[in-house]
């Protein structure tokens, strides 16, 4: 990335995740007299977590690009950190995830009952700013990923210890998980902007690639990340048995012995919790981890392609820091 | 009731409640060539159970008391069975209930992980349709609803084991609970069917208050329900330490001895498991199942004068049906 770009999106960043902070403050603060003391504590718990409002700030960054900016958006923004909230919340009990950004998880802190109530709440809400702000077709958009996020789990449960997982039910199941409502948080933007179909179809596009790409480095921190750095226990994919890329392209790679081996791991809940090492071993005798780390950047390279059509020069900042968070996304350690 | 309101009104749910199956068959089989067989499943096993289809037999009834009647309305209408039906997956969870209905709940049969995913899918899924059908402040209508709902869950966990919970509090967790989403389902109706505010806020009235009778009536039955007929097991609701009006009632009008040891009873969940056939003694000694009832036909008597307004005698058969369903709350066994 240049020099240039960094900067711009890490300013970008900064003072973005700032209003973004106090949209949100403020409907909690409104709520506070309102509704239940815990439901409040839970909402102000699992929202203000240090999360950096990628999903948000992309909601604000595809509007400004098709054309309108006005602090209206903030409030149309905040409901894509209302709706991931509500995922995490949700997916932390599916999961069984102790910990989230290295604190304890809402369901540990405040028990399941809070976390899927609250998770309810905030997908209520982030629905009905939506269609109250950007429209029904927009609030299509969003429950459309919503659904299709929801077909992900489902798909990634059926794909847990598959041990002849393809490269397209991966990619499936990664566009369904993350890259969908990353896409929607751009698209509704778009919507809420009155751009072009042709604009609204180029972010859309780009938040495709660029959520997938997301992805698959989160896939490959969970074997590679520092638990310092990432808040969360390394290796909770294989413990989980989810097939992520790595460990897709390393079956699909290993000579027969190995591939037994894997088969065996894979197969075995009681293996997978002590193995590891071993099966770091083969992915990277397999160079599993650098196929996936070329994964994400071709990635990378088709979320670039569709922003070639916003020329118009006075929007070049928030071009360069769509185009930043790509590089971002890349080099993200956490 | 008389013979004929109750002969309408069956004569009305044994048709509606048909068209209301149809559009949500349609739905699930749209689906099922686009999202996971498991998801599917869940879905149907969730929405197809002997459901009443109460909750949209009101959108359908509101909106032609409205003036409005077209066959879009059972698109419509099926998105509070959807939301009904979500709410009722994640309770399940959260209470820990084995069984709806005379049958493993979603959760029993399929696991946790499919009950909170199907229930999120199909609440993204009530939202989308509002919206894209009613418009947006029906979606608003809907959000509150369902915002109030789980503020009404919180409620309800802090005050299991309340001793000394007032009747207000009761009035304002029941609402919460159940009469805000029948009142939206019936408010919704009415904005769909382009209703005056006079006509949107009796319907939204009748809802309320019959929402509510419904559930004192539920709470009841929880006590002096036949498993055969509900379903559900008796006396759950003493189980969980859930504070319901014949128990409120009693405390109220308890003698110390007895007050004392209700309160012994309720302060501890091993006590609350074998006590139930003692507090059943007292709430009879103290006449709360008789007050629980009073409560509840106050409480539909206060939802038939809404209705008042509508004097159009073309839509007589309408407004028929929703006194009868008056009634019917009344009398339910299960």
């Amino acid at each position: 990335m240049t020099g240039s770009a960094n900067e711009i999106l890490m300013a970008i960043i900064r003072k973005e995740a700032g209003q973004i902070d106090a949209a949100m403050q403020a409907d909690i603060d409104g709520l506070t007299a309102r509704v239940d003391q815990l439901l409040v504590d839970v909402l102000r718990y699992s929202l203000f977590n240090g999360g950096k409002r990628i999903r948000p700030l992309l909601t604000v960054l595809a509007a400004r690009l098709c054309g309108r900016d006005d602090p209206e958006i903030y409030q149309l923004a905040r409901a894509f950190e209302y709706l991931h909230a509500a995922t995490l919340m949700h997916d932390d009990v599916i999961d069984n995830a102790d910990t989230r950004r290295g604190r304890p998880s809402v369901h540990v802190r405040f028990g399941t009952v809070a976390a899927i109530l609250a998770g309810d709440y905030l997908h209520a809400r982030s629905m009905a700013i939506v269609g109250a702000l950007a429209g029904s077709e927009a609030l299509n958009v969003l429950s459309d990923a919503t659904g299709r996020m929801v077909d992900g789990e489902f798909l990634q449960v059926r794909n847990a210890s598959c041990f002849n997982l393809s490269e397209e039910d991966y990619q499936r199941a990664i566009l369904e998980k993350t890259g969908l409502l990353i896409a929607a948080a751009c698209e509704v933007g778009a919507l809420w902007a009155g751009g072009t179909e042709e604009q609204r179809n180029a972010v859309r596009e780009y938040g495709l690639c660029l959520g997938s790409a997301f992805q698959v480095i989160d896939d490959l921190l969970d074997y590679q990340g520092k638990t310092s750095a990432t808040g969360k226990r390394v290796g909770n994919d294989l413990v989980e048995g989810k097939m992520t890329y790595p460990l897709i392209v390393t079956v699909k790679r290993a000579e027969k012995s190995d591939r037994e081996r894997l088969c065996q791991i894979i197969g075995e809940p009681a293996l997978r919790r002590i193995a590891l090492d071993e099966v770091t071993g083969l992915i990277l005798k397999y160079d599993g981890f650098h196929m996936a780390r070329k994964k994400a950047e071709d990635m990378a390279i088709a979320a670039l392609e569709p922003l070639a059509i916003f020329s118009d020069l006075t929007r070049g900042r928030e071009k360069k820091a769509m185009q930043g968070l790509v590089q971002y996304v890349l080099s993200r350690e956490k």
